[in-house]
């Protein structure tokens, strides 16, 4: 998988338990797909400005140890089963100054055109989108 | 004030200190000024409907004691201040056990038309937003 | 499944696709759980005075349709899977008006002793989780 | 003021007006705090394994302009208003790519011992904390 971004754990996002909460994860698989796209040289942005939105229609996590506040976490993202109207994202959340797996999971996401159809992705990001 | 609505502390909402954390509150206000608006016939949803958007465009949180998990949660609305094409919220939230007042605060909210400019309330509209 | 509880979709869940943002859910599985505890009798925060903790260790969510400003949602959360040292509860998150199926999922958790180990459920803990 | 951190807005941080929802930026005014005190070369982390708090008991936040999905924000923060038991920390969130001031706020801290009464900062500590 390929690392695309890092974050910091905020105090915000723990909980009693003195760890992350399990709501927080969905947050950080957003910025993994948001930065792997970038580094494909597009932005969601522009593609919603096409026309198009490519919603999450399912999600899987499997949280393996508790995060921590103030530990900064790479997020590595990858593509997979790409098909003609959906694709799925991978995501694995590292800690990083020994690199234990955290989190991992992924999503299911749907492309839509602007009256919520489902469509074929276009060629351009079909080829984006390839793992 | 008017007592408009009951929340119930989440596990989500807690941080490591063992309260809610700071930015959880505002989620309360909103939850605060739509029962409020419900309470006198009317809902913000169906205020948008008419192309008016009501913005927060400042806010203020006093934290008098901290609430914790689980905790029921009386919150307490008012308007404020009505003006031609501004209006101010007031909010307390009491911890339902014992009164206790946990946080206060308000936000002041403009009235913007569908492209963004600030436009005067309809006459119906200030006089359902009346103190 | 037992329905549990309702909740009112607040703006600052929504995301500028119009509908609820996918992070949102997982707060509402919260509430769920919580809340059929609740209905049988016992409290998450008094399991957590006994010295144990139940947190999620995975999470599935599959989003049917979306959720919009201000709906009324109907939880609805049930048991499954009991086992010595852990349960699941599954989720179906319903639009009020017309019992639309928004969001199903589950969630897994673990029985954890103070010092985070797994450990098997007492008695009284298994008796009240059973499905 | 001192830029001590830049954030991408998320998808999850917009609402259906199409613009961050009021509620995050507190996110972003921890993240102001944090990043200036890791630039004094300490972190809270550590300030509180001291056996200190510093919770926020009043913050105010005037929105100016609306931060829209993916913008690129700088965070500046300083200190003010320093006393023997509290601190205030004030924010500015700029848009990146102009310099556009988007919110601007303040945070005020009190320093809380392990029991939750209120103590002098020590010494140290308040030698960092000087604007």
């Amino acid at each position: 998988m390929l690392k695309v971004a890092q974050v910091r754990v905020l105090y915000a996002d723990t909980d009693q338990m003195g760890v992350v909460n399990n709501v927080v994860y969905l947050r950080w698989f957003e910025i993994g797909r948001a930065e792997w796209i970038r580094m494909r040289g597009r932005t969601y942005k522009d593609i919603e400005k096409t026309g198009l939105m490519m919603p999450v229609v399912e999600a899987h996590l499997k949280y393996r140890e508790p995060a921590r506040y103030d530990d900064l976490i790479h997020v590595e993202t990858e593509t997979d089963d790409l098909r003609a109207a959906s694709v799925k994202f991978k995501y694995e959340l590292k800690r990083a100054f020994d690199g234990a797996l955290l989190c991992e999971g992924w999503t299911q996401h749907a492309c839509l055109n602007s009256e919520g159809k489902v469509v074929r992705f276009p060629d351009a990001l079909l080829l984006m989108l390839r793992p």
